[in-house]
């Protein structure tokens, strides 16, 4: 056979399993946005099938054969680029799904489809014990995993290099301890400022049907494609890409915090502009997706931080909130309610935290997980010491552990080594926006006047198009010419609390 | 192996081919409710991943093998009737796809496609002779198919038997004959009777949100299962069938004409209700679906005609709908209401006409494919035909082939064979009303107290719970003791008719 004739089939074979996870996408998105209750079960019947089908596809003979194939030296050379890249992905994909055991892969994922369900409860009942033996089989999972991937330095590297290829825990030790040093000394100060902002207005009622209205517009104004994309209402809000031409939003309203709704749909929007704008060629391919977790995340927070949390921003959308929720805000100065959207005061709840606190929650997770799987701690100790650690750098301590140590849903799905990508996202978000503002010094007055299209360009130019062409330290390098550096961040934070709380 | 073994592993076998229709049914779904435009190029090549898959399953050798093995006459005794009967369908669909070279069969298949897209723009230009050479096409590959598939008697009954098995051209000959010599008659008595309906207040404006709350109510009281489906909106209203224990309707609101929305939402949810009330241990199984497309017309008719345009049940809820909509009821006495929802008048399109003059659009494309399959007309006859048969039997004559000819999709899906079903539904609706009675004495009063839930149960009792396990004329048999009978049919529009125009 040719080249050429393999390439083709192994582009066809992965065009299928994309074709596949695609039918699984829609499958999700409908569960979550309407789907008829009495139908769930079997659905996940048909969810267990077309998922051992692709995971089947992406350990099977065939595919060992066209990585072997591929990968020869003669043969690679005749590749296009984008096949190398894609090979490796498949490559990688196969290797490690490979090195498990099929009889452990099958147990564990029972075990964590079980676990998800036990933490439920148990995170209602603030029932730690209840979870314990579940979480303590997926540690030792994880460890046994780490065992026949094999790694390189600190064991966790090799869970980091899953969400975040290329990752460490040399570099996160460095940026996370230089960022935390600079954080908790200013949520002290900001605790001790007299000049806090007043925030009582943002909790009026504020209507389901008015919030929906305006945060349309907003989404149009941010560039979101409406004719790739929709968006719908659920419990917990998410971006969901079916292909890259159809990438869906969801949000949820409180009627008495309309923040919720606005500046979820901000994040969530930043995330789908990543998909949407992923280029078209790669379509049908693997690579059509967001590059990594962080740099997903450094799409949603600059959208939400850095464009939705602006005052900029502000300058162009407040008179229309205004219009839309005279009541609540047509006595409220815009400096006010800038200052009162961006009010920072330490929290127990993740998914609630402010800008400058959130990235210490993520550091609390990142330090027990980087401890449990180089067993430093066993899963019996988690309470008290993140109870301990919330202490140290939050300065509060929960009540119960469903408010701590059982919140995130993370640890029953078995993800170790996510945590991490949320504080990085932050960090590349403020490397960008340094590195916009050489192209668009004018940043602030085009999104004072509502212009946001150039900073979608530039993010799609930069970083969408790639897909998982670019690596996370790749496209970092390619765009500011440095490796991650959290001094843009926390300069940013900086000035930007500085000025809210008038620090000294 | 054991017995035991292959049933079993042919069991998981249909399981995973009835997963991905799950997929295929709800990708249909949300491409017809509402995906983001863009998206729809993609999904087409996951929509033909996923049916070649099934298509491959169907006729594969895996397929074969436990077809052969399991009607083995030692091993067949041993299956539970279920699985006999799932063997017997899936060696029907085997049978019937193997028989086709797969060459011809791929080639047939784009050629629909493209026919598809060419008569939507031949039906707007009233353009017969841009779609003619692709029906030409189509009718000589149905000729070709029948010969590799054989036929008993007329070659028309093989693509019958496709869609409602046992049926044949002897059969419908008869009835439609019977039938046409009773309506083509009453057709021209009410032409001239003196006793027509008022009909102008049916085409107030009647406001969306308002129809859809009482369509809403109107599902409810017709023991719709909202666990098990939902409502939405479309262009053209369906029913589709994700698993049995969701099934949903669509409807589409037309300000004008608050028919459209009532007397749709009605029908399809006849159909619903089938599909919600098959037996859950067929789930999983190609069995869990309408056993034949006049058995399933026959429980939507019932719920439109012999519910939805029934004097009893807007006794229960025309009150309600004057509530809804006083200004356009409030002053229209029931019985006026009654008469005017029921007013017929022979029409050109087939999804518009009334109760009585239905059965006259079906028999004229009817009687035009057993001619075409038999080589009796050609192609190029057809304009000239269908005029001639819409004026010899309605009186009425197209004029232009948009509005003739050209106005249904199936012939463009090479679906011929299905028409009658949609009269024979009508006549066995006709039936289970008739025996419906022997139980259900007090039908009218039930009806009148908004009281449906022993209508649905005796349905579901006697057709609904079998799925495919019963054929068409088997319930015919089982429930009224006799075949197809079209006398029922007759006596009821006799009455009604007769009723409504004071026919002598």
């Amino acid at each position: 056979m040719t080249v050429k004739t393999i390439e083709k089939d192994f582009l066809d074979f992965v065009q299928k399993m994309t074709a596949y996870n695609e039918a699984l996408a829609l499958i999700y998105w409908d569960l979550r946005t309407g789907a008829p209750k009495k139908g769930v079960d079997q659905r996940s019947v048909v969810i267990g099938q077309l998922s051992s089908e692709v995971f089947a596809m992406s350990v099977s003979g065939e595919m060992g054969y066209y990585i072997q194939a591929l990968t020869e030296e003669d043969t690679w050379n005749y590749l296009s680029l984008t096949t190398q890249k894609l090979v490796e992905d498949c490559q990688k994909e196969y290797d490690r799904n490979k090195k498990i055991p099929a009889e452990e892969y099958k147990d564990y994922t029972m075990l964590t489809t079980k676990a998800e369900s036990v933490w439920e409860e148990a995170k209602e009942k603030s029932d730690f014990a209840m979870f314990q033996p579940y979480l303590e089989k997926i540690v030792d999972y994880n460890r046994k995993f780490i065992e026949y991937w094999g790694y390189e330095g600190n064991k966790y590297n090799t869970l980091l290099d899953i969400y975040e290829p290329g990752m460490t825990v040399e570099i996160l030790d460095s940026v996370f301890g230089k960022l935390r040093n600079e954080i908790v000394p200013m949520v002290k100060k900001i605790a001790e400022s007299k000049h806090k902002p007043e925030v009582d207005f943002l909790f009026n009622h504020f209507p389901k049907e008015q919030q929906k209205d305006f945060s349309l517009k907003i989404l149009e104004q941010l560039q979101y494609d409406f004719d790739a994309g929709r968006l719908d209402e659920t419990v917990h809000p998410f971006e969901i890409t079916i292909n890259a031409n159809d990438v869906r939003i969801t949000t949820k309203y409180d009627e008495n915090d309309f923040r919720t709704a606005v500046f979820g749909t901000i994040h969530e929007c930043g995330h789908a502009i990543y998909e949407q704008n992923i280029s078209k060629e790669l379509m049908g391919t693997t690579l059509a997706s967001g590059t990594s977790m962080g740099i997903h995340e450094s799409q949603s927070l600059f959208f939400e931080n850095f464009i939705g949390r602006s005052f900029s921003f502000w300058k162009s959308n407040y008179p229309e909130l205004q219009k839309t929720a005279p009541e609540q805000f047509g006595n409220v100065k815009l400096e006010d309610y800038y200052r009162a959207i961006n009010e920072s005061k330490p929290s127990l709840i993740r998914i609630e935290a402010d800008e400058l606190t959130y990235p210490l929650h993520v550091m609390v997770r990142y330090e027990i997980e980087k401890a449990l799987i180089n067993n430093e701690i066993e899963v019996a100790d988690l309470p008290k010491v993140w109870n301990e650690k919330y202490k140290e750098y939050l300065g509060i301590e929960p009540t119960n552990d469903g408010e701590g140590v059982l919140q995130d849903v993370h640890w029953a799905g078995g993800s170790f080594g996510y945590f991490p990508s949320y504080a990085l996202g932050y960090m590349y978000a403020a490397q960008w926006k340094n590195a916009m503002l050489k192209d668009l010094p004018n940043y602030d007055e085009l999104l004072a006047e509502g212009n946001v299209a150039p900073v979608k360009e530039w993010l799609s130019e930069n970083i969408h198009q790639y897909g998982k062409l670019k690596k996370p330290l790749e496209l970092l390098q390619d765009i500011t010419g440095e490796g991650l550096n959290v001094d843009y961040l926390i300069r940013y934070l900086q000035e930007k609390y500085s000025d809210i709380y008038k620090l000294s």
